[in-house]
């Protein structure tokens, strides 16, 4: 199985993820902006997850709910800028836990011999945002989206 | 008067500017948010701007035109983030002449003994982009606007 490459420069406001699935891009694209798929692997599988609000299109808004087995709930929102499909997405994402930190992600879907290269910029008002959302585990977590993305996708 | 203060590290892919008005910032703030203010301060004099769409809300789209003397038209586009008068705004931008180019604005407003300091954080998807955005005389372009609007809430 193929895993996540994640770059994240000392004093860069940036986190570069890459990965690889075994999947056309079309496919891909579709499962990553399908509100049905969400729950399926967006986040770490042992919370579940409920999409709020979703409309994929130029100021659409996006807000996902996820629960801890205690019951405990976060949200999760942002405004899609971009929709280019199959190719490219533009949206904006926050942590309604720390509102006003907010990023900015450009996800693209390159099509390689079948496969598809997905590659995500997280870009951060600050260095010290883009820090504190490494030092939150966001590379497992950022992994295990990933894997479960791979297994929707793969498996189709 | 006051001048603008713009930061742009080099190797950064963030640009901050600042500035004094000499205005309570609820009058800065409802400037800046107030579609029908727009023609008389984004840009520089000489262009004619005009606004398209503008709502101002989490998920709203704002979509300016410039028009050249000789008739040319841009646009500028971009979804509105977080609205929380009179302190804050975050917002994408993006120049359609260079699509998928999109950039995260945060404007802060901090009121000073009766005077507001505007701060405006831009962070753009990658080096080369915030590079280019200076090259193409982004400061200059600041400056005139900032002059405009402190024109408008200074002489209210």
């Amino acid at each position: 199985m193929s895993k996540i490459n994640l770059i994240a420069e000392p004093g860069k406001q940036e986190i570069i993820i890459t990965r690889v699935f075994n999947a056309p891009r079309e496919l891909v694209f579709k499962t990553f902006t399908d509100p049905a798929s969400i729950p399926n692997w967006w986040g770490p599988g042992y919370l579940t997850t409920t999409v709020d609000q979703m409309e994929v299109k130029f100021g659409g808004v996006w807000r996902y709910l996820q629960q801890e087995p205690d019951g405990s709930k976060y949200g999760f929102k942002g405004v899609y800028h971009d929709i280019v499909a199959p190719e490219r997405l533009v949206y904006t994402f926050e942590f309604e836990g720390m509102p006003g930190h907010v990023m900015l992600e450009t996800v693209t879907f390159e099509e390689q011999e079948g496969k598809t290269l997905l590659k995500e910029i997280a870009v951060f008002q600050s260095v010290e945002d883009r820090d504190g959302m490494l030092q939150s585990g966001m590379e497992s977590g950022a992994t295990e989206s990933m894997d479960r993305l791979a297994e929707l996708v793969e498996k189709a």
